[in-house]
């Protein structure tokens, strides 16, 4: 494909992509597709000559937009967003043409450092502890996903912590209410001991029960290492205690992760700080503006409140890697960062978002969110046949039938019937509820009175 | 940004990109660029108002353009190529706006299985063993880089192993010659113990040393674990002989990773297949579409021969991510094949390219590389002053001058400086040396001519 064929192409792809957001609000938000479908529907060996432009974009309607979830449809309640928005496509496709890799300060200096500065923006932004801007001891980097981030925080403990220490005897704690990446992360990471700690009414750690488990784990001999805070759990949005959390961890001497990935965009609102008190006791940070901050997936901000442990564990210098700047500056090289080599230039796509929307901008799609969630709380409290099952700090409402969990998965399955309007079921100790997370960038109230309207009927 | 202005933009940023490509080849590969100096060109804070896209569009070239490395230059022979191709930048823009999250089948079935579809492709077209496809015991699944795939071999053999036997215990093994990217993953993994295995004098790892290694861990209490093998090495792309240490891993019962990352691509022309032999005697490989395919980063293509263990070591399943199939077939739930959760659509890509190029289009490119790379190394061969320092089985060539490391340090410089050509000096074994990897998607014999004739002037 020549250069003139790609801008032919590519404005054929422009009006597409522009035609799929102007109808993504009217397509089928579960497909219709069955397992082996898709699959079926390719051939069954790569052609061997060159295929016409005109078949691939055929083949988007044909085999891709019916076996679509519909992620970026306003009646998208389920699980949490995994939001795209117009100015972050529009990076995402510059990022492509520009093929960077930005392993190091000398491989790509615009994007490690357009990097650096819009994550030191996102710390006043959100209202981060200072020392996470690069010019202090922490600092940010962008990694693909919290799970990532997560499983980085827990082998730079461990490997901070095996020196002196049996790798057999370390202890990874967390909320039984954490999300599932933490336990994950733990064991990939080489955890042994994973201690799923007990929450209080409202779904949030108790801290006495953290510090009588790791009382009871020194006594056995065992070392206690990591501890993750989450501030909006995946199950309720609940909030763990950070500063308590962070006070037995400093005492123990233990690091301290804290989980804010879906929660953490909306501390662009200063009305929902209180939520992070607590962080100037905290070793690293991670949130996803991929869920709640409109820039598209991968973008997952990964902030350390010392960056020596990290480097220490994760840097390498190998000869055809060597040579930062030539002047030998010292220069931020994010291949020390994180797990892989390689990265993309994804600060582009959050730098033009924050401009874009500016911070007001994104207050006011943030608060709307909330605003309807506590509007959809407030009507569930009021209907005589619904209960909430868990406090409402963000824009996640959980709630089931007063009839019990028959009944409840039930009304799940008549909303996720519906295609306007998909949510997820979950449970918690055999109670089932019905997860309905507000953050779709197109979200707005028809689509949630839309979604109400049927819940009420049904229930 | 509306739908509407949206559609304006992506007009505008089409046309951008075009243009970029079209004069890429006159952009000075290495940026001008100081330290600092990009984070000083923007504001210490984020704007409050949204801003005009026309400010971002000037601020690519005020402060983007001057900032970026030649990854997409053709005269770009630096590290290995990181490339780009047009259908891969179109599938970018389409994958951008379909916002899908393909963590489970159930979250995007066309994004699972067009990813299923497309893998069982490349066992054919790479000559892979059939095991490899979704029909078979193992599978394959697209990560984020070969550092991601690597570790999670290291992690999963690792989880395997830890039955029975203590982690500090755990030894892993690989070549002196490996990327680092192995010796970082064991660390971040939790092996304590990382053996360095020797190589002969075309930097291939002797089977008889990890024999011999092997031997001496066992007879200390160890318990070795996993061995990496290499076709295509990062300094010289030396090929480790793969069925030996094939063959001692399976007698050891040690997990068998091969790192195919540059080379693994050139398997789509069957006269280099012999360089692979013996894959049948491994349990994972990873090879980067992303580097030499064609493919848009991030793109790794992660093979198991048995899925099982990998299933065992990395799959959840909390409540708010049960229920694939709705009906209760059996899907492939990606997740459960890497450490992140959310993934993106990114099988698109490489399906785009695969049918853009066609198999036959694709086995050109890389033919044409491979020779104009033994016609360099012909050239280095019969110059008086320049020496290879390895083989070239593939499109890397490694010379120095003879007058030793500082004449082979400042020709490396001079071709830096040059502007049109970027090569990596390197060394081993503290003897320098100057890659040149031939590879980048628009690199033709002019360039590789252009190179040489600089070379030759100031050797």
């Amino acid at each position: 494909m020549t250069v003139a064929e790609f801008r032919r192409h590519a404005h054929q792809v422009a009006d597409w992509i522009a035609d799929y957001l102007d109808r993504v609000a009217t397509l089928p938000i579960i497909p219709a597709r069955k397992p082996g479908e898709t699959y079926d529907m390719l051939p069954d060996h790569a052609p061997e000559q060159p295929e016409d432009f005109s078949g691939l974009m055929a083949d988007l309607e044909r085999v891709v937009v019916p076996g679509l979830v519909g992620w970026q449809h306003p009646g998208f309640f389920a699980y949490f967003p995994g939001n795209i928005s117009p100015p972050a496509v529009l990076a995402e496709m510059v990022t492509a043409s520009l093929g960077q890799q930005g392993m190091m300060w000398s491989t790509s200096p615009v994007a490690t450092e357009v990097e650096m500065k819009v994550l030191d923006w996102l710390v006043d932004l959100l209202g981060l502890p200072q020392d996470w801007k690069m010019a202090g001891p922490g600092g940010g980097v962008i990694q693909m996903s919290a799970s990532d981030a997560t499983h980085t925080a827990l082998a730079v403990a461990r490997i901070r912590a095996q020196d002196g220490a049996a790798l057999d005897d370390l202890v990874a704690y967390v909320s039984a209410q954490a999300h599932s990446s933490i336990e994950k992360g733990a064991r990939v990471a080489g955890y042994r001991h994973i201690r799923l700690v007990t929450v209080d009414r409202a779904f949030a750690l108790e801290p006495d029960s953290l510090a009588r488990a790791i009382e009871t784990d020194r006594a056995g001999g065992l070392k206690p290492t990591f501890v993750c805070s989450s501030i909006g759990t995946t199950g309720t949005t609940a909030v763990d205690p950070v500063r308590r959390v962070g006070e037995i961890a400093r005492r123990e001497q233990i690091w301290h992760h804290v989980d804010a990935a879906f929660a953490g965009s909306s501390m662009i609102c200063p009305e929902f700080r209180h939520h992070q008190d607590g962080l100037e006791l905290v070793d690293s940070y991670v949130f996803n503006p991929h869920k709640w901050l409109f820039t598209n997936f991968d973008c997952s901000v990964f902030y350390v409140a010392d960056r020596r442990p990290l480097l220490k564990a994760l840097s390498i210098l190998p000869a055809y890697l060597r040579g930062s700047a030539a002047d030998g500056t010292v220069v931020v090289d994010y291949r020390d960062w994180h797990v892989p080599l390689g990265r993309r230039f994804r600060a582009l796509k959050l730098w033009w978002v924050l401009r874009s929307y500016g911070a007001e901008g994104l207050r006011q799609v943030i608060r709307n969110h909330v605003s309807l969630a506590r509007s959809l709380a407030a009507r569930v409290t009021a209907h005589p046949r619904l209960d909430l099952v868990a406090p409402v700090p963000f824009s996640l409402v959980c709630f089931r039938h007063a009839d019990g969990n028959d009944a409840t998965r039930s009304l799940a399955e008549a909303i996720n019937r519906s295609g306007h309007s998909y949510v997820t079921p979950s449970s918690i100790d055999d109670v089932s509820f019905i997860r309905v997370s507000i953050g779709q960038t197109m979200t707005d109230k028809e689509h949630v009175d839309r979604l109400w309207e049927l819940v009420a009927a049904t229930a």
